[in-house]
């Protein structure tokens, strides 16, 4: 039998195979990277390749024939049903003939690259936990006394090289008849190459995943192709938690008062899951059988709450998780079996310590900083801020208790991010009028149509990002001291200035609502942002930098505030503002990552591992930081740097997150 | 530091220690096998051992002293309060200061042997597979932000050498609670040393474990006590899907004809299963969370059932198993975990083919052909009967239809074995006049008395059993011939034999209920032991031996009837009938061997794999054997012998299997 050379591109693997053997078992055997569902039989389409040509000389082959087989019936069959590329062909149904030269186009590799919109993070490999795998199954006979079961392992094992697979129970419930339908042939979903999950009669190849950020206040979820890794749809919702307590300790409170209070609040936020999943699953419009895989991250209290666990020794010292591995769970275990397929798998990132949850490994798991020489500081700011801090050879991670002030909370006009919302403003310099933007507008409200723009929502109120941009703005335009006092004596040069007691305060907007920017608000802005700022700066101390390379500002509050007001506030320590960007929903990117990718999850896992965890309760330094980050920044030279440039241009627009878009949308 | 020389015996392993090192770390590590579950707490005592005394020259030791350090307060305080065997000491508190031997006694070692009432079965080593472990945990603080798991799994990786276990899910839930109830002091019960299923506050020795023999028509269930392997309770109860047919088929046409029928049938017989694990908790006194195990056989359609699969395709050809493997469960796949701890495992056995099942399996185990030198048939009646033949180097099995007529169904006075039922019959060989004896009663029925000893039940009809003898001596007294016909020439002998349309009837007892053999009866036992007969001859045939060396009668009616009658009617084949012997319930034997060890979990799945089965159903050879065998046995020298020795002695008793006085008892 004579015998021909096949070199694959871009890999560049090569080998000698028999003339008549086909191009996808080639591969196969030499350990490329095709993609296949169906097997080789011409169902999927996964595996199209291109032929070379021209001359190969420096692959060492002297031909600029084309050295296959030629189109198949099969294949024209397949091109007439779904289409198929001038040019391409199945590998699967390619006969090598002589020396040839195969190109393996991105698509139709199995750990293709999903494609993130921002430049500085990785790509992440298609690489999911659950793989479908299209089989034919040997019928029974009377000679054959084996169960249908062990002739579907067979299958598997001779098909698709699965060693020792255990089924569970529900799919051996429905074996036979699904093999009977198919006419023995099935696919199957197998989780991490060895449970068998599901299995449907004939062939399919879709599936899909779920990954899901847990926030005290959002439940964000993304639904994932587990073929392309795009979002196909996304969604967020309240926290039906809300309704025990706004923040996180309040909820923890909620439990220690009302003992079993946490089997309530499990309750509501699987329910909550169940139905964001189903809205997810109706917009992709798709079964939810489909859903073979979701990913969770959340704050430890949430993390807790989900897997069911009283969160109350998370209320107090010394604040001792229960877990902080990584969990991998089946649907049922979370009564999440009716909501996707149930042989589902869940993985749930692991907690960094008690105050620095799965949500934080997220966001370290998208902004990868332990993958950096440079020193990066990472910041996702909630009712408690996270903070990680590293680079290649050390990360250092704590919290610090911002509060909600950021978040609108506790604030006199303030509000949650939401159309209505006060969220850009700016103050003249001289006349000390003011003029802002609404989320759901572009229109500032001096610019006529404003009043009709915000239809007939209106202003409602001031929201995080508003909060910062305007104390900035009061700072910048001296309405401000640097220690944060309102300046009465201004009150002398508008009327927006007003006495409130012994205090004053700034109006934003006359009318109804009435939004004024008293001197409580300030002082609420200027603990919040000590505390963060303190943070940093303690996990700088511990770290032994001066100065950070890099600032990343994760989460919906950072995605929102300009971070050139965030600097100018003092939030954030001094940086290249070139280098401070906002990541979005990094904690759900990071998700998504775990979802798309299982070699992420041992990552995540180890990287955890070596994170150093800094107890801000106990650390004495934290506390005069705190008090020392208390006033605005002095001039020095950067900051005037900063002030001009706030001064001059437009506000720029923000970067957001792949996924921001659609979930900015929904966030009404 | 100076050393010392230890021997331990039985094992004989050796090695030298430090002066000061403790005797049970001293046999961990040359491996010594010493149970533990306290860790070296002086909290469980069953690590005791006795110290050598005299002379010690066989062992290299040139000394007659008592070389370990003195009984310990720690030591009295535990026999104060447990007691200790005078001379005995607990090998943790022990320490060595010299040249010693230390005798482990059986008690005290892990893998002790559990004894067998029978002489010709092997011993069960206890090895379970959800073992106990009691660890002291590191408490949290501040400066270390681990998880309580985490900690916990530190603990039993540092003093159990546990590597690498996951936790279920529920016992994360109580893990804070519980640690901190026990004051950092618990008690873990781990599966097959991976998987964490419960946890208890302070220290436990107690566990057990559940095995269930799941027959069409009763299940049987015996509580073990996992650390001795003792039965401490027994129940049986009728299994309440006879409400949906009387034997197996029916409850396949049962399904076929109800589709979602099988949903019920699931649900009958998971509920009476939970009824049982109740029952038995009851009668040995512990709560049901002790149950941390449970191990089940069946036929194929009862383990499909108890699955939750379909049994249609068992129902007709190919006879398709939806699986043959053996299964590890939870408690809650099988909807068990109300009814034992909720981190109770469930092992099912394998089943060999469509219809030879886990029981049959079970059988196997329980029986050992595999191990021996001698050929062996092992039979198991039901409504199929299943039948394995060899020896350790081949083994076949099939299964023969022999339909119910064992079980006293399909016969007109037959009935279930239970009390008032006839169940030994003698015929005088001149008067032709019976006696019989019931069930429930020890005389006969000519003896005085008889009527008040059957009680309020009086006699109620004829088991399997009187069958069986009411044939054999029917035929020994010449009232039957060879091929099976009631011969009505005897009427001129005797009354007791009626004209019944165009054959003959005898009658066993006027009065009420009349009670007769009819010519329909004897076909039906002919039909169903030519059946039994055909299935062994074909084995034997397909084995290639002309005579088996050992006959074992496994089940209920194995146990019941007379191993010198069934070999007269030809049931078995000919064999030394000191080596035919009942094996009682031998499947669910099995089902407790599997429980107590789980090497033989293991070991049961290989040989399963390597049965060889033939399918009776297209063997011609299996029909011709069928037809050759209706008639009754040929007057060989070996029959004579028979005829002679039954004729004689008063019938023996039976050897009844461990398990089996209760489950008789309970019969009822």
């Amino acid at each position: 039998m004579s015998e021909a050379l096949v070199v694959f591109t871009p890999s560049g693997k090569r080998g000698r195979f028999p003339v008549g053997t086909r191009l996808l078992e080639a591969a196969r055997k030499l350990g490329v990277d095709i993609d296949s569902v169906c097997g080789g039989r011409a169902l999927c389409g996964r595996c199209q390749i291109t032929v070379g040509q021209g001359s190969f000389a420096k692959h060492g082959i002297d031909s600029s024939a084309e050295h296959v087989g030629p189109f198949t019936a099969t294949e024209e069959r397949y091109r007439s049903r779904k289409g198929l590329i001038e040019g391409r062909r199945l590998s699967c149904q390619t006969i090598l003939e002589g020396d040839v030269v195969i190109d393996v186009p991105p698509e139709s590799q199995v750990h293709k690259q999903v494609v993130r919109k921002r430049a500085e993070v990785r790509e992440i490999a298609l690489d999911p936990s659950t793989t479908l795998h299209f089989v034919e199954v040997q019928e029974p006979d009377m000679h054959d006394p084996r169960g249908d079961f062990e002739r579907l392992l067979e299958a598997l094992r001779e098909q698709w090289q699965l060693e020792g697979l255990t089924a569970d129970l529900h799919v051996l419930q429905r074996l036979q008849k699904t093999l009977r339908k198919g006419e023995w042939k099935v696919t199957a979903a197998v989780h991490d190459r060895k449970r068998l999950v599901e299995i449907w009669p004939g062939f399919t190849d879709r599936a899909y995943g779920l990954a899901v950020d847990i926030g005290s206040t959002t439940i964000a979820a993304h639904l994932c192709d587990l073929s392309t890794g795009e979002v196909v749809a996304s969604s967020g919702l309240m926290n039906p938690q809300i309704r025990f307590g706004e923040d996180l300790m309040s909820r923890v409170s909620y439990v220690m008062m009302n003992p079993g209070g946490e089997v309530e609040m499990t309750q509501a936020v699987r329910e909550a899951l169940a139905a964001v999943t189903g809205e997810v699953a109706a917009e992709a419009k798709i079964e939810r059988d489909l859903i073979m895989e979701a990913v969770f991250v959340g704050n430890p209290v949430m993390h807790h709450l989900l897997l069911g666990i009283d969160p109350t020794e998370l209320g107090g010292a010394p604040f001792a998780l229960a877990l902080d591995s990584a969990m991998n769970l089946r649907a049922s275990d979370l009564d999440l079996d009716g909501a996707m397929n149930r042989g589902a798998s869940i993985y749930v990132l692991p907690c960094i310590a008690g105050h620095v949850g799965a949500d934080a490994a997220g966001v370290v798991l998208s902004e990868t900083p332990y993958l950096r020489d440079d020193v990066s500081l990472v910041v996702d700011v909630g009712t408690n801020a996270e903070i990680v801090l590293g680079d290649r050879n050390k990360l250092l991670a704590c919290s610090s208790p911002t509060g909600p002030a950021f978040e609108g909370a506790q604030i006199s006009g303030g509000q949650r991010a939401a159309p209505g919302a006060i969220e850009r403003v700016r103050i003249d310099r001289e006349t000390l009028e003011p003029r802002f933007k609404v989320i759901g507008s572009d229109l500032w409200s001096n610019e006529s149509g404003f009043a009709e723009a915000t239809g007939r929502t209106g202003v409602t109120g001031i929201c995080g990002s508003g909060i910062i941009e305007v104390l900035a703005e009061m700072f910048l335009a001296g309405i401000i001291s640097r220690d944060g006092v309102i300046d009465g004596g201004m009150a002398t040069r508008t009327a927006r200035i007003e006495a409130d007691g012994r205090t004053f305060s700034y109006v934003l907007q006359e009318g109804e609502p009435r939004i004024r920017i008293t001197q409580t608000d300030v002082r609420a802005i200027q603990l919040a942002k000590a505390a963060l700022y303190a943070g940093s700066k303690l996990l700088m101390e511990h770290f032994g930098v001066e100065k950070v390379d890099r600032v990343t500002l994760a989460g919906a509050f950072g995605s929102h505030i300009d971070t050139t007001y965030a600097m100018v506030l003092g939030l954030i320590p001094d940086c290249d503002l070139a280098k401070v960007q906002a990541a979005g929903n990094a904690a759900g990117t990071g998700a998504r990552i775990a979802l798309l990718n299982k070699q992420a999850r041992r990552e995540i896992e180890r990287v955890v591992k070596r994170i150093e965890k800094i107890e801000t309760a106990i650390e004495p330094r934290f506390q005069q930081h705190f008090v020392e980050a208390m006033a605005f920044p002095h001039k020095t030279a950067e900051y005037v740097h900063l002030t001009r440039a706030v001064a001059l241009p437009a506000p720029k627009e923000l970067a957001h997150d792949e996924g921001d878009g659609r979930r900015r949308r929904r966030r009404a």
